[in-house]
């Protein structure tokens, strides 16, 4: 959309990237994703609307950064996705920490302390889980009930990475990647396709 | 221990107790849970040691009170195992929301704040998950591996109280506590006694 409308304006580097992830999350915070544009996110920043396909691809991946989320969510989806449905839940556990260990966990221990201070911070991170990572999954895996399955994923989700990066508890906190997903796959397969009775 | 040493000198209320729970969490933080002694917690706190079995029948209570845990430890083993080892899993779902939902999350959601702020926090959270609440759960079941089974019990209770209670996610964070049960109780079953494969 944005990207028929580029008007020439360079970008200016770290700054426009500083100021439109500013200008996001005040957005995003106040209206939701759905209703803040992107149009609107730019001109709080002063900057062109072309810049935010320019430095986050889009709309959604501006979103990630403004969550703090180093990682694009198709990204997840797919690496999830990428050995069939039936292997999902390891492939997500192992994805997952791969994207963690390479920030140290610093970035998620962050989103926890951001998260649990702020309700502003909650609101993004709900809407970030539901919609872009594992309610999607739930979605593209085609299984009833998306929203609960998507909900249970990321409970599990989060308290893996709660115990290893900002609780650090032995022996999650130094277990490989092959531990961990054989141990936590199986829950998230059973959150994602099983028999949940309910 | 210390129940034998009672000397008379009579607690002077909340005040007792408030100086007791800010040395003992000095205490415990510096030197961990073995280390520090009831003996020098009431010395820091400026009471007769007696007054720790007064006010929290122990050592172990005074912990979950520095803890701002508002539970006994041996309350929740209890509750998770009165249906047998094999409802362990449901049941233990089933205590913790019943302890949660009685402050509204908000001793939860203090907690996370706490540790996520504080490498001390951090540590005694580390400490009480493995001792007294988990890790003791998995001993009682007798399964092998008890450490891991209790940090993966723990990494989903900690994400289902950060979904419901800080992250407010729905359906989880409305959900009546029998379909939490169900839905989560067999994840902890598995983690507990079942087949972890590793």
């Amino acid at each position: 959309m944005t990207e028929t409308r580029r008007r020439g304006r360079r970008p200016s580097g770290a700054d426009t990237k500083t100021a439109l992830i500013e200008a996001a999350t005040e957005a995003f915070a106040a209206q939701g994703y759905d209703k803040a544009t992107v149009r609107d996110i730019a001109g709080r920043a002063g900057v062109d609307p072309a810049m935010v396909n320019h430095w986050f691809g889009g709309k959604e991946g501006l979103f990630a950064a403004a969550m703090q989320i180093p990682v694009n969510p198709a990204e997840i989806i797919e690496g999830a996705l990428r050995g069939g449905r039936e292997h999902a839940g390891e492939q997500l556990v192992r994805t997952f920490l791969h994207v963690w260990d390479t920030t140290g966990g610093g970035v998620f221990a962050g989103l926890v302390r951001s998260v649990a201070g702020h309700e502003l911070a909650a609101k993004l991170l709900r809407e970030f889980v539901t919609r872009f990572i594992f309610g999607r999954l739930a979605k593209e895996i085609g299984a009833d009930r998306p929203e609960l399955r998507g909900a249970l994923t990321g409970s599990q989700m989060v308290g893996l990475g709660m115990m290893r990066y900002v609780v650090k508890l032995e022996p999650i906190a130094s277990a490989d990647h092959d531990t961990l997903a054989r141990a936590i796959g199986p829950t998230i397969q059973r959150y994602l396709t099983g028999d949940i009775d309910i």
